[in-house]
């Protein structure tokens, strides 16, 4: 167990992605809405599994992907979250250890399975979440490693934590940690119906909580119930010290203070399967702003990171992002 | 369960694929050799899989892979192969089953998880095998249903049974009552080491039970000991009723006592991946067959079977082989 100085511990659900393409009849005759997130129990589980083709396996969980792009731009990373000791646990665990990032969360020994996300992915490369928590659901704040958020620049919570039960503690204690040590906390606020179901709540963390918020524009405009982008923008920036606001293939708009930055998105050659994009987003910009570099710079790592991950199924990158980086901007980064 | 004809039956190894991408160099540390495929025990595949990087999760297995290309044909099919009732037993079973697949072997409620194979992936698209045969050694004539043999024009066997103990007597039960019902006997040898392995048997299968052989360049050359492919060709010529042999970007050679093809590989876009490429090749090769096409459209469905799975990371088709079919051949197959 590695106890130096970390860039980033991320806290989430621990989540293996199970990935098939659909197309729109599909999604409609199982009631899905396009581009969401739904949380599914046991059984909904099976029965989708059941009507799927077939699927790949890929290790998952909106901040575990996160933390692997960020170890993946060479950046020192922990996670924390609950996996079973079942098989999809251990394929969770060695995808991230595999990246030399810490995870040292005990495996649980009984309770449900390891949580899994059944992606179905439509010929548009959007993607449509069902989501299982299974041994995720039980995470709490005794499963935060108060010492490994200490020593972290940023600790980087997602939204979906809202949705089990004692996570949220597990996000008070984690705040409570970073800001008494000197540190960040960030927050992605995962999806619009993530934001509707914890609106006031997430209102309430922007303003006295976060310090680094990701979002894109859908979740932002559903935050401040607003009809554009413009007017979410102008309430964000009095809330957090740094938002990170994603647009798809327009780009993003980083704000801070008197601040501001709109930054291009970096091209993909084919456009394949969306998940992850605003994961690996918050990967590159979170790698920029814990080595010092500047908005602009932070951006665009996270430009360069959603674009590869874009390029090909699967929410973790596929190629080295540190190379990328480094042919994109120089020796700078 | 479906009870009507079938055009193959395949029996082999029931295997999940972890795919992770390697260099030369680890290869040599690990004393692997490339392009060839190993057996490992239960110790060598927790080291191993804990030296690789993060890895992805698909369903394998060489026969398996050749029967979800037939299915991906339009063809009628079913597998014969073991796993265990755990997290990777039910992957392998529902991609089979998503495609319409009969897989009806109930899975083991005791003894070793379901096998898997871990493949590094190399930079030029090279894949070298590392299989642990987990509950897939327990592979017997038990496994071996006789009606739905009977009734598949064609039963498909991997060379790979060789080496759990007891699935030689599985291919003896299938070999008799496939020829006693008066369906045919197809057979790969599936690798240079295997065919190694097994020489003497290999052979003798060849001249006695094998009516349509699989084995690529490399493979019939070491079960006939030559140094050159035409030798190969005329030993195997006199041996087996259809011999459709191999030649990666070469294409292939399908001989039938005084017929002979010689048939192009279809160029792939860009080459990612060569795991199960031969397996792909039964797969379009077998369903032209069952269908009664001609060697040469048996052969061309092989190419493009082939040229779709090595496009990318994974051995079983991302897309609709039938519709390849079709843009190919027009509507004759």
């Amino acid at each position: 167990m590695n106890n130096g100085p970390l860039d980033v511990v991320g806290i989430g659900n621990a989540i293996v992605d199970v990935l098939s393409h659909a197309d729109d009849e599909f999604l409609m005759r199982e009631g899905l809405v396009k581009g969401s997130m739904a949380l599914i129990d046991t059984s909904r589980a099976e029965t989708l599994y059941q009507s799927v083709g077939p699927a790949i396996e890929v290790s998952g969980g909106s901040a575990a992907n996160t933390i692997a792009g960020l170890a993946g731009f060479g950046g020192k990373a922990g996670f924390v979250g609950r996996v079973r000791d079942d098989q999809l646990g251990a394929v969770f665990t060695h995808d991230l250890r595999a990246l030399g990032v810490a995870f040292d969360v005990a495996p649980a020994e009984d309770g449900p399975p390891t949580g899994r996300c059944l992606i179905l992915v439509t010929p548009d490369a959007q993607r449509t979440l069902n989501t299982y928590l299974g041994a995720g659901a039980d995470l709490g704040p005794d499963d935060v490693d108060a010492s490994m958020v200490a020593r972290a620049q940023i600790t980087y919570l997602e939204g979906y934590l809202w949705d089990p039960p004692a996570a949220k503690e597990a996000f008070r204690k984690a705040s409570e940690v970073a800001h008494t040590a000197g540190r960040k906390i960030a927050f992605s606020l995962s999806d619009s119906f993530c934001v509707d179901r914890w609106r006031e709540e997430f209102v309430h963390l922007a303003e006295h909580e976060i310090d680094v918020l990701f979002a894109n524009e859908d979740e932002i405009m559903s935050l401040y119930q607003v009809g554009t982008f413009d007017e979410a923008l102008q309430h964000v920036r009095g809330h957090c010290e740094i938002a990170a606001l994603t647009r798809s293939e327009k780009g993003s708009v980083v704000i801070s203070g008197d601040e501001v930055h709109v930054i291009d998105a970096e091209l993909a050659n084919a456009v394949v399967d969306t998940t992850g994009a605003g994961d690996l987003y918050a990967a590159g910009f979170l790698f920029g702003l814990s080595r010092g570099l500047d908005l602009y710079t932070c951006g665009k790592l996270g430009s360069i990171a959603a674009s590869e991950v874009i390029s090909h199924m699967g929410a973790r990158p596929e190629t080295s992002l540190a190379e990328l980086a480094r042919e994109t901007l120089g020796d700078t980064a």
